[in-house]
């Protein structure tokens, strides 16, 4: 079982970018669940914060989202899940191909 | 200069999921712009729904998101950025490497 990381709106981003951070780093692999537009802004912005600490480490990560069903106090609610890999270095972007060429 | 999709608040998500797939079709790689936390999560969304018009033709998505500063009538604001790649086949979690060994 992967780790997964629960965001909601009150947690901190920075708080949880070091919380994906360290996990990144011991298994390369995480995931994030997030309920509501806030919760889900939350995680985005902790990824990405992430990923400054990270860098130092030369590790980078992608982010695979998709959508789940969960059950809050026996209410169905939808949350977005992310699954966060660490980049390939051969994932670049078609410009950084181009300058690269 | 890659296709740079702006969603705002009010961007429905399916129709800009729409706008993702046919220029990941295309080109392979897109870049969507949000500022705000219900932008970001219509964005999010709208990734995740363009995954399962993509599924049908094979083809997945990776997200990188980045922080950038745009200018909006004359006021700094922080965007978040995602880079959408196509997601690599080699990039898989690890417990479906395990499923798979």
């Amino acid at each position: 079982m992967a780790n997964l990381v629960r965001v909601s709106s009150q947690s901190r981003s920075t708080a949880v970018a070091g919380a994906i951070a360290g996990i990144m780093r011991e298994e390369g692999y995480v995931e994030v669940q997030a309920i509501g537009a806030s919760a889900l802004n939350q995680a985005i912005k902790a990824a990405t914060i992430a990923r400054g600490y990270l860098a130092e480490d030369g590790i980078d990560l992608v982010i695979v989202p998709s959508f789940s069903t969960v059950m809050i106090d026996d209410t169905e609610r939808t949350a977005v899940h992310l699954a966060i890999y660490t980049k390939p270095q051969s994932l670049v972007a078609p410009e950084a191909m181009m300058l690269a060429a």
